[in-house]
């Protein structure tokens, strides 16, 4: 195992009408800034469900933050934090306002310009705004970790950043409000999920025993509870699964003393930035991908991997490998997620243009060993056409 | 699932060499007091290891905290610590010795009688000293909870308490401060961990399938880990999983949203009470009686412990629970802890003691169900003899 630091200070809140409870988690006193984006949940009831539970509460609003919340819009609501004097933000929602938010939180005490936040990944963060949220679409861990993504469309860009000043306060994690999600969301959440959790699992064996066990329950019960969940939307307990399986997916725990990869979420986010591709999506096309092109690497935890994920037992290594991969695409192709690049209309002349992005970002070494360069993404891409 | 809050904000710093950075967790000008027991840590050079980190600092030391630590000892050190105005503890040695420095933690500022820290169960705590733990001996999770256990020998009593302040701030886990031990201690530890893990996972089922596997995960890492442990005792990765099991399996995540049942543990802390015998034993002893007698209750529980854990799928309900209770009474039996009481020369005689001093202590309905009386106990204390 290796050696590791481990801290996440947020506090969950789980279950059925946790919402009501929200006022008891925020400072008396709190001048509180409620966060979301697109209006579904003014559809849904949550917004009505959080203004009611802050009744009597001093209460703003900054509605609008989109999917791969964008810089511009960002902005525009540390203006309206700093000018009515915020000090507590509450983001309602998925993973973008959750990281929009910490952006925001971030923002706002900034000294200097605030992109500098996102291009030196986080390192120039100083302080944060405190932040609170209410979880409402399972995905990207958002609610209980550090970590964020920003984009800005105008410059290409879609960065990651974290601090140790950015885990929310609490967070509220009701299950029933994921209940009316288009099912693409859920997919996509599911797949987001999947490979969080294999960025931290797929890697080389360092005798992390119960980290790969619980790496190994978590897709288990995403390949269980996944197609139930787009089946019956109102199944509790399906849901219940899949948002806690989304928040320990990537709260530091199954990736604390063990090897890191993440290069599948490099090379997704630089898809997305060029052709505005869903997270998730661009995730279920690029996985399949690397681990074929990485097999090498990989081969011991690939193995392990199909025998306790996909209960594969024969065949030689590269047989159960490639069976691994093909089971693995087919879930995904089975939640409505398909896993290649031209299935979104998307040809083999994006892969000059990502290569060229990550070196714009400076992501040349990725992988659990740094040896994954841009020519390598050339290779894997040529696997995702 | 059922509705949980989950918190845990002690950080967590695991691996070889970390005490040496333990200053950088204690703020700069602390009055720290060294808490520790008998002394091994001197004979091991971890008590060395940790002066030498604190070289600089304003540090006291207070040795000699006991096994089961008792009221009497502890309340020295609260005298020291209140003469002296220290303002950090840092406890350095097993359960025992992180215990007691939580009783310590909590004494210092109480006012009135601090024995009804215990017998209030931690209720009447109000604030707490803050401290911080270099973890020697896996075994109780206390490292990463906010709970503990008390004796005094003079009452015949063994209470435990908890409350939100006694979290520690930070804990050092280094494997190899466990090179040393004992196998006893070692073979004790491990059985605390499989206990604290079943206590949470063999009551019903209510769909927490992240748990069940968590859960899981510890239990056959343990199994497998366990005798390699007291075959290689300086085998590093064995030892690293060890320490990590002992701490997961009692930090509040495997039991969130899920039944617990503790029931084990109360009536093992009423042995050890009258007996002196050692905790991993008394639990030893009791939890194969304990899901004997309890196999209606916990069925669904049981078959899915005989299948996942111990690979049991032949024979009906009732033959597969007897194997899986065979098996797991064979793995302590094979670790050298025994598992009935008349190993222990302990005869039927306890059998009323036990249960006059649980109702002596309120604990007159334990279990998942609140449905195991003190008559219940002395039928599951038949199956111990």
């Amino acid at each position: 195992m290796l050696n590791f630091k481990y801290h996440n200070p947020t506090r969950i809140i789980f279950g059925k009408g946790r919402i009501r409870t929200v006022a008891k988690e925020i400072p008396e006193g709190s001048r509180i800034l409620v966060t979301y984006g697109g209006g579904s949940i003014r559809e849904n009831g949550v917004l009505d469900q959080v203004t009611g539970a802050l009744q009597g509460r001093d209460v703003l609003e900054f509605g609008g933050i989109e999917p791969n919340p964008e810089y511009d819009t960002l902005m525009k609501c540390v203006e309206l934090a700093r000018s009515e004097r915020v000090d507590f933000l509450l983001a309602v929602g998925g993973g973008s306002v959750i990281d929009g938010t910490k952006f925001i939180a971030a923002a706002v005490p900034h000294q200097g310009d605030p992109w500098e936040i996102a291009t030196s990944f986080g390192r120039r963060v100083g302080s944060s705004l405190p932040f609170g949220t209410v979880l409402t679409l399972p995905a990207t861990g958002s609610e209980m970790n550090n970590g964020a993504v920003v984009s800005r469309r105008s410059l290409n860009a879609k960065l990651s950043f974290g601090h140790p000043s950015l885990f929310p306060v609490f967070s509220v994690l009701d299950p029933t409000t994921t209940y009316t999600l288009p099912a693409e969301q859920i997919s996509n959440g599911i797949v987001d999920t999947f490979v969080h959790v294999t960025e931290q699992y797929l890697t080389y064996p360092v005798q992390g025993k119960i980290q790969d066990r619980f790496a190994e329950g978590l897709l288990l019960t995403l390949i269980e509870d996944g197609p139930i969940a787009l089946k019956e939307p109102e199944n509790y307990d399906v849901r219940a699964n899949l948002m806690w399986c989304a928040t320990l997916g990537l709260n530091g725990l199954i990736g604390a003393g063990v090897p890191q990869d993440w290069a599948t979420h490099m090379v997704g986010h630089e898809l997305t930035a060029l052709y505005g591709l869903d997270h998730g999506k661009t995730l279920a096309v690029v996985l399949p991908a690397l681990l074929s092109a990485r097999r090498s690497e990989k081969r011991d935890k690939l193995l392990q991997y199909a025998q306790r994920i996909w209960g594969i037992a024969e065949g030689d290594d590269d047989a159960m490998i490639d069976a691994a991969i093909e089971k693995t695409r087919a879930f995904f192709e089975s939640l409505g997620v398909h896993t290649a690049l031209s299935a979104y209309g998307i040809s083999n002349e994006c892969i000059p243009r990502v290569a060229e992005l990550l070196e714009q970002h400076g992501l040349t070494r990725l992988g659990e060993r740094s040896d994954i360069t841009p020519e390598t993404v050339r290779n894997i891409l040529e696997l995702c056409l």
